[in-house]
């Protein structure tokens, strides 16, 4: 595959730095909440098929990015393992387990076959167009397990993790085989890279994210990149707290927030470096945005291995036309 | 004078670390509210010099603490200025100001005089504890003004400050010039230190502090390092972000949040270090508080020159007996 994307992860020349944005198919687009509603939770759009494909495609469409990112949740691996999940409109997710680690399942990967669908389906509808895989890392996805859902402080999930080690690393464990059996399938169905957010690292002290969370997050990374020879991407939040320890995992693109000066860690590393601007310039005027834009990508000591992204996702109340600003001015920074 | 803490900052031998609290006296605290429910709200208590007073040498009594910080807000210098400033209980701080920066009046010292009376109290009445003076830095109280209040994104701040540069300035400006002359005063009246509490530098990239934030905390500790030979603290959240622009400013002692690497960055720097612990560990059981306490204490890589305390001030809803516990730990660590 020869796309513009690929091109800069193998660091070969590029016309322009290749532009995707998290969250790029969500609340903020009309088109989406027409499919939105045709189902009656979050939860059955993400399984519906024919819509989540549909919705993987939007941005393609009217937004003109460079990957298509598969319509989905972090926490649907989560189901087959006996937690049940449910999105409250406007609350977020709740989900609810006998909290007995014991007693959850083993994952069956199989359980998940309508994101592997998803991604076979968008490959053969476009197939010069990237798809991006996904998966949470499992400290992320442990944190909604032990809180529940959303939290401020992540205060369960850290006294769960300092007081009961035992059952925390059981946990981490159990996360950690799902999770690479149901990466492996998204890549074995036709992902052409590979996404794994660790968006609720930023909650964490550097020791912690040391002893607890990264153990997990190489042997995830070192399993995914013994047996595919695609791109790993991984995000992770309280970027520069972490950075040193980042570099050191098998994956290709490090996707890093607003708390990293990037062009110095660009300087210092071999790593492709995705991401790095704020979203809050979203909510700015038009040509603050564009500045903001255009700063970003004058810093970039490097004429490919980088790509365009936000340091995370799109919030539903972003104005649909500055995100086709952003892309577009992303699009239009020449390095010819 | 010749405390345990001066010394430490002085980088002399000392018997063990000291340690004092963020928000040492506060609502967790029974003996608080007793004085608390004296007055009708916050605010009149922070200007209520002997009850503040009483209030400032509570965790002397009760907790056995190394250093008073004189009890008051951040926000008190602002009302000079024409900001009304409310504290709804529960809700936290509500401002409200005519939003024009020309109609706001220049700084009055004089008006926070009950501010250096508390601190001149302190000092008479117990002339052996070294007391810390503090404000806020100037974008967090821009910050405040600007939020009306607390905030979760700091969305109206930040296009606030890229869309309005000019006025912008202007505001950081008038901050600045008023809490140097603000801390100035406080020095004058007697305290033996002072701390600058950035708060808010949480939601900044890294780009965004470096232009629109560090140049008037650079101001502030130029002129107040000039003017007085007392120690001075910097406290910052999002440290591991902004930790080697921190390094080059005026100030004797960095005080860090959980993201820093503590160790590492103190054997890179000649500065004394303050804080890191992360304050969920408070709502932990008390073996585990005590042996993270333990663990951070046993990787600091000297024997002086580091001052403990939280990487934020305490919450509401802790444990006395666990903050006592905390501060009896530190100090049984002994370093002879």
């Amino acid at each position: 595959m020869d796309s513009l994307l690929l091109r800069a992860i193998r660091k070969e020349p590029v016309e322009r730095f290749p532009v995707w944005l998290m969250r790029q198919a969500g609340r903020y687009m009309k088109e989406y909440l027409h499919f939105r509603n045709q189902e009656r939770d979050f939860l059955s759009l993400c399984k519906n098929v024919d819509l989540a494909v549909e919705i993987s495609k939007l941005p393609i469409k009217l937004l003109g990015v460079d990957a298509i990112i598969i319509f989905s949740d972090i926490l649907v691996p989560l189901e087959p393992l006996g937690v049940k999940v449910e999105f409250v409109e406007n609350e977020g997710p709740k989900l609810s387990w006998h909290r007995d680690i014991g007693k959850l399942k083993g994952y069956d990967p199989q359980a998940n076959a309508y994101v592997y669908e998803i991604i076979t389906r968008l490959k053969r509808e476009l197939p010069d167009v990237p798809v991006i895989g996904f998966c949470g890392a499992p400290f992320t996805l442990l944190s909604y397990m032990i809180e529940g859902g959303s939290s401020r402080d992540f205060r369960k999930t850290k006294t769960f993790m300092w007081e009961k080690e035992y059952d925390f690393h059981r946990l981490m464990t159990l996360l950690t085989e799902t999770l690479i059996s149901y990466a492996d399938r998204q890549l074995s169905a036709g992902a052409d890279l590979f996404q794994v957010f660790d968006s609720w690292t930023s909650a964490l002290s550097r020791s912690d994210y040391e002893i607890y969370v990264l153990p997990y997050v190489e042997e995830l990374f070192d399993k995914l990149s013994s047996k595919h020879d695609k791109p790993l991407i991984y995000f992770f939040r309280n970027s520069s707290a972490f950075m040193d320890l980042a570099e050191d995992l098998k994956v290709d693109v490090l996707s890093v927030d607003w708390t990293v000066d990037l062009s110095s860690e660009m300087l210092k590393s071999d790593k492709v470096f995705q991401g790095n601007l704020e979203p809050t310039v979203l909510y700015a005027r038009e040509d603050v945005l564009k500045e903001k834009v255009l700063q970003l990508l004058r810093t970039i000591p490097r004429r490919t291995g980088y790509i365009f992204n936000l340091g995370h996702g799109i919030a539903p109340d972003m104005d649909f036309r500055k995100v086709k600003l952003l892309v577009d001015t992303v699009k239009s920074f020449s390095l010819e």
